[in-house]
């Protein structure tokens, strides 16, 4: 693994730490902060559907997950793929939404610029009932 | 990279090619013969929803696909990603499904055992109608 690639597996092993930290507790600073100013991510489904720019809809989004999940989700990570500017988790996770039992696969996909994260990428694996 | 991490993402490589050829032609052969015979597979939605075992039932999985597809999706490789044993392929696609216009996201995780794809994982990025 060349040096570029361990960086940015380390970089975004930080970031997924905080992420985890922010899905389980609703505190998602840590994680934005890891966040470039002109970061942008896509999601799958909802009121967030495709691409959306800046950090500041980011902040929104998290702030709306830990309203859907209030009570927090637990993830199990099940594999790490990386390459020299992207790194892809691969996970369970597990809660409730809205107060309903809620359960799901995840693929989330970080791009890494320098010591933080740029670009994300978030796919669905199940059906939000089993994982 | 290290020799096995190396062999992992050629192979996979490899069994890409033949699923975008299976995607765009409806002839899945050269990629089912890259699966071992233990192949188990998760998809997120309808009736193959979950884990399938078995390449009998990736056989039916695969002909299925080219009946809802039937005119073939092209591919747009964005990212790929691998560690020793796995390689996750993010792309865009865009077809016809049951011939109304279909776009989605896409990543697919291979697991690879030797030089055959042992089991694969594939998310949704998007809701069939944008990518």
């Amino acid at each position: 693994m060349t040096t570029e690639s361990s960086n940015t597996l380390a970089v975004a092993r930080q970031a997924f730490a905080h992420f985890e930290q922010g899905l389980a507790t609703g505190d998602w600073q840590a994680f934005l902060e890891m966040l470039t100013d002109d970061f942008s991510f896509w999601f799958p489904i909802g009121q967030f559907h495709g691409l959306n720019v800046g950090k500041e809809r980011a902040q929104q989004f998290f702030s709306y997950v830990s309203e859907v999940y209030s009570e927090g989700l637990t993830l199990t990570l099940d594999r790490v793929t990386s390459n020299e500017t992207t790194v892809v988790f691969e996970f369970c996770d597990e809660g409730l939404m809205w107060g309903n039992p809620y359960k799901n696969r995840v693929a989330v996909s970080f791009d890494v610029r320098g010591n933080k994260i740029c670009g994300y990428r978030e796919y669905l694996g199940s059906d939000g009932k089993s994982n």
